[in-house]
């Protein structure tokens, strides 16, 4: 049986600390300017040549290469300014208490600087990367400088949040379910009366599991990603984990595109690898759907081709063909029972989506599919 | 000053009448079989030719061709098949009080007609059409048979849902809000407590206004569609505008998508054209953003290019110049207020975005723009 574990993790948003660090990062350079110097910024490199796979934490890790950026090297002052310019602008954020959106940070930034015809940025492309180089340098999640990420995802089942002034259950809120914000740092769970979390990747799903009572009836939390997990979702689902001891389980459609959602939410992503430890949950567990689901529930019937051509025909493998290898190469799936699944897909050339459950009967994933599996814990790792 | 109106409709939602239909349906067909006739369904034509603009509703309608569907008949049994399938499977679906997606629709009739090696549906693209079929047979919406679309977008402000037996203020919800769900048929509102509902394209700029504390001070709901309204999210806008009495204003970015969104809320789409009555809102009023904005707020540093050739260059008109000149033949821009925005975009090759407000100040959209406009009520029809 699923339980709540003991917690791992406190509640640990500090405003302050991200004040602190700002505030000593424009202190040195400011003593480096009035010494006369040339001030200078160290940033940990991107890319994947400064990524690497923790086996002991078992998430995706930032190595320890730095970058030099210089004021007074004009390869480097664009950046530095600019650099700059954000670092003052999320100090006000946050002693304000106020969020800005990546596009609004852009706009709110972009000006001519006076006397020249040269603007500060261009393009959003020009100040995402640098918010990226804030987070790696100062440790902090873009979330923590009160810069929120793009929204999407709601929650539904027996558990209470605090945010601001409002108190809420979410399973008090019709079909509906709370949507969750772009930022989850702020919010307290005062009671959680659940005993895991299932992370559904297809609103449709979602709202059947709520239809069927199945978060009642399983003490489930019911997390919709709706797609993609948002930065949001994530960090819920890492502080529901490591702050709450929920067990996390994840239910996706059997596809590349399902397991690389899995694989974001378990181990984190090469791009933001700096926040693999903040972002990810290496504990999670996959219920489905899996490539033996369609034999073991007669669902051959309701199964959909792979796209592209298969490895061993001219010109492949491309597309879902191509995406499978690929996972088939992640650490994290270099287990027996990965590969096994990974392989079958390729051999037979097919994806199955959760929603084909619902061939048996509307009821079935509710009553009988995840009940009996996630009772007798066949659960991928 | 905007103000609750007095409300058109009443909250109309009878699950015994799509009952009522249905049998109505079924009895005429087996009738039919009994006398030993060929049993036939007549459906209203889909397409551009049998869609109109209706000048005094001010919606986009449906014509009355016919097109007769009869089972004996090889070009049409398959599809009589289908229909019938799918009017038992909702008959099923409203009787037991349950809601299914498309795809689970889909999926859920999906089998091998015994003795042969047919099968029902191939594809959703066989399914979805039948649905649509049905809607406009029966002249009912797609979620009055509890056939669900997907969600997207949510609500905050100062209003009472009672879904089931759960009732929730939409404004206790911290800064989450209520996530729209698929079907808001059965919802009901007890109370209303703004004067009128503001429905914002992006959820950044949804998210802003609400930590401006927009919703209280200007006595507003907001409704964030998140891109494209969601028929959930439309339906919720004509609900709350019809039976309700609240006004209802949209505020999307200046570029061609974002009137489209206006468009689709304010006028239902050509697709859709047999739901207008349901789901349009011809009396929505558009607050910006729009070209005069660019100049009256000197926002001329943070507009962007539109996208694609224009019209008096070689190969044009494409990409954004195009959409633009096709929506400046829309009837319900036929007026001098919009023809000008448009040619004015045409004219300077430049689209604005919600966000771009975030150069004055973060506060300013909540504090100056939106407060100043519809005081004035400078308000696009």
């Amino acid at each position: 049986m699923l339980k709540r574990e003991m917690p791992k993790e406190r509640f640990a948003y500090d405003p302050q600390k991200v004040l602190r660090k700002l505030e000593e990062l424009g202190k040195e350079i400011l003593e480096e300017v009035k010494q006369g110097k040339n001030p200078y910024l160290d940033i940990p490199t991107r890319g994947l040549n400064n990524v690497y796979f923790d086996e002991v934490k078992r998430v995706i890790r930032m190595g320890n290469k730095l970058s030099r950026r210089y004021f007074l090297n004009v390869a480097h002052a664009r950046k530095f300014m600019q650099t700059l310019l954000i670092a003052a602008y999320v100090k006000r954020l946050v002693s304000e208490g106020k969020h800005a959106s990546l596009r609004e940070a852009y706009y709110a930034n972009k000006h001519t600087i006076p006397g020249t015809k040269e603007n500060t940025f261009e393009d959003q492309s020009e100040s995402d990367p640098v918010i990226e180089d804030l987070e790696r340098m100062l440790g902090v999640l873009r979330e923590e400088m009160h810069l929120t990420a793009d929204r999407r995802g709601y929650v539904y089942g027996d558990i209470t949040i605090r945010d601001g002034e409002d108190e809420f259950n979410t399973s008090k809120l019709g079909m509906g379910g709370w949507a969750v914000p772009g930022t989850v740092e702020h919010i307290q769970f005062v009671d959680i009366n659940v005993d895991y979390a299932l992370v559904v990747e297809t609103a449709a799903m979602a709202d059947r599991l709520i239809e069927e009572k199945f978060p009642k009836k399983e003490r489930a939390l019911i997390i919709a990603t709706q797609g993609q997990a948002s930065r949001g979702v994530r960090r819920l689902i890492h502080r529901l984990h490591y702050e709450e001891g929920l067990p996390i389980i994840v239910f996706t459609d059997g596809d590349p595109y399902g397991w690389y959602i899995y694989s974001t939410i378990k181990q984190g992503s090469i791009n933001l690898a700096y926040l693999s430890e903040k972002l990810a949950t290496p504990e999670a567990k996959f219920v489905g759907m899996t490539m033996d689901d369609i034999k073991k529930y007669g669902l051959e019937n309701v199964t959909e081709k792979l796209k592209g051509i298969p490895p061993n025909k001219k010109g492949g493998p491309t597309g879902d063909y191509k995406r499978i290898i690929e996972e088939m190469n992640y650490p994290w799936f270099q287990t027996k029972e990965w590969q096994r699944q990974l392989k079958l897909a390729l051999q037979w050339g097919v994806r199955i989506e959760q929603q084909a459950l619902a061939n048996k009967s509307l009821e079935f994933v509710a009553k009988k599919y995840l009940p009996e599996k996630i009772a007798n814990e066949e659960l991928l790792p």
